[in-house]
């Protein structure tokens, strides 16, 4: 199915625009897992159970797998395979390189790993992000504005009379459509994300930060005004527990979150 | 070994500033190889057993390996295993996120695969790249102006009076020394490479784009100015030879550059 339209679906299933991040470290699991990469898909397994009737997308967030090596990326690899065929899903990999390398990192997310998306950094340009659109029914989030502190240093440069992020978001417009690119914006800047639906007021919008990195949801939900959007929420939720209930605190957690998005 | 030590003695015996890219495609390797990832490493050794006296670096671009999975990532553990241990590495892998996430991509490259050396991507500013700066053994390609047409997007827009790559490239400058940081700078563009050396005239540059992309190897080096570089070169060694005769071929063709980056 075109990834696009699996969102809408998927969003619409879960009625919420909720995405989990499954930002899984072993440092951080319950002490009643062993400490081995293994343990990362048996967490990420109860974790699933616990919401995916409650959210619309899970993001995977490479550099927490790869951190273990090959284990770590078997470990992705069973989490993709064990998260149900009707949920949308965000390879986090922030990829990005010449052409030819571009559409080697394209063949890896769609087709070595069969994820729904991929999130891609901006700065290598135009053939560095084509690859990845080229894969007509996948759907690509290009870096705009992210959630962090370093985002001052070069996004927000003022480039002929707007930030960069601006400039990243007009350019890259026009080598898609909504149907297969939207934009990472971070929930730590909510008057920003109304400033960019004013100029991509269809596309859909990946918004993190929200909860361990202090995006406040009530103000992203109004500064959004109902335009396309996934919210993750990574750390916040899957270790909202720290016992040997950690599964049942989670979607505890996903339902508070879920409610506050509708709110 | 201190890494940026380890790359000056590596560049010093090999009497070059090469550097060869295993940038390895299993749809152009020779035909008497399986069509199956394990050929990658079987390759790979050939040209490593070649061309080791030459080269100063070997760069391996993750994109390559992850196209077939962890089958993919486990040819490139072998062939990582497989460099001699003195001979300075390069995980050219583009990495780059929020802090949190940086720190374990940093951990992938330097604890589970341990390279000296990874490119990242600047968009997300300082904290996205200071976890890879805090292993102070290590070294961090800073990616400021790239080999492709792509870099005309965003990397050349002009920030506070001046281009964003050196806007990039003087900022990060203050994160750390030019022990811990160089930058990638293409061989495309080789009167932007002087331009640089203005700014960075200690730093190691890696220059990629010679050979298959179209950098001309004489203007690189009169354009380096004689400081510090690794000049990568590809395709145009890995692929010389299309018969069983492939890694003769490499090694002929890395004489060739050798010769041509001390005229």
């Amino acid at each position: 199915m075109n990834s696009f339209l699996k969102y809408k679906k998927s969003a619409e299933l879960a009625g919420s625009p909720l995405c989990v991040g499954l930002d899984v470290d072993l440092d951080k699991i319950p002490g009643h897992f062993e400490n081995a990469p293994n343990s990362i898909f048996e967490f990420n397994k109860e974790i699933i159970d616990a919401t995916k009737d409650l959210t619309a997308s899970y993001k995977i967030n490479f550099a927490f797998y790869e951190q273990y090596g090959i284990e770590g990326l078997k470990a992705l690899d069973k989490t993709l395979s064990y998260i149900p065929s009707n949920i949308f899903t965000i390879a986090d990999a922030k990829r990005g390189d010449i052409g030819n390398s571009s559409k080697k990192y394209a063949k890896a997310c769609f087709e070595a790993f069969e994820f729904d998306s991929i999130t891609v950094a901006p700065y290598m340009g135009s053939d560095s992000v084509k690859p990845f659109l080229e894969y007509t029914d996948k759907f690509v989030f290009l870096l705009a504005l992210t959630s962090n502190q370093g985002s001052f240093d070069f996004q927000r440069e003022i480039v002929r009379e707007e930030p960069l992020y601006m400039q990243v978001i007009r350019k890259s417009m026009e080598w898609a459509s909504e149907e297969n690119l939207g934009f990472v914006v971070g929930a730590t800047f909510p008057q920003k994300i109304e400033e960019l639906r004013a100029i991509a007021y269809k596309s859909l919008f990946l918004i993190p930060g929200v909860g361990a990195q202090g995006g406040d949801s009530r103000a992203v939900i109004k500064a959004n005004m109902g335009g396309p959007a996934l919210i993750n929420v990574s750390r916040d939720i899957i270790f909202a527990g720290e016992g040997e209930d950690f599964a049942a605190k989670a979607r505890e957690r996903a339902l508070l979150y879920k409610e506050l998005f509708s709110a």
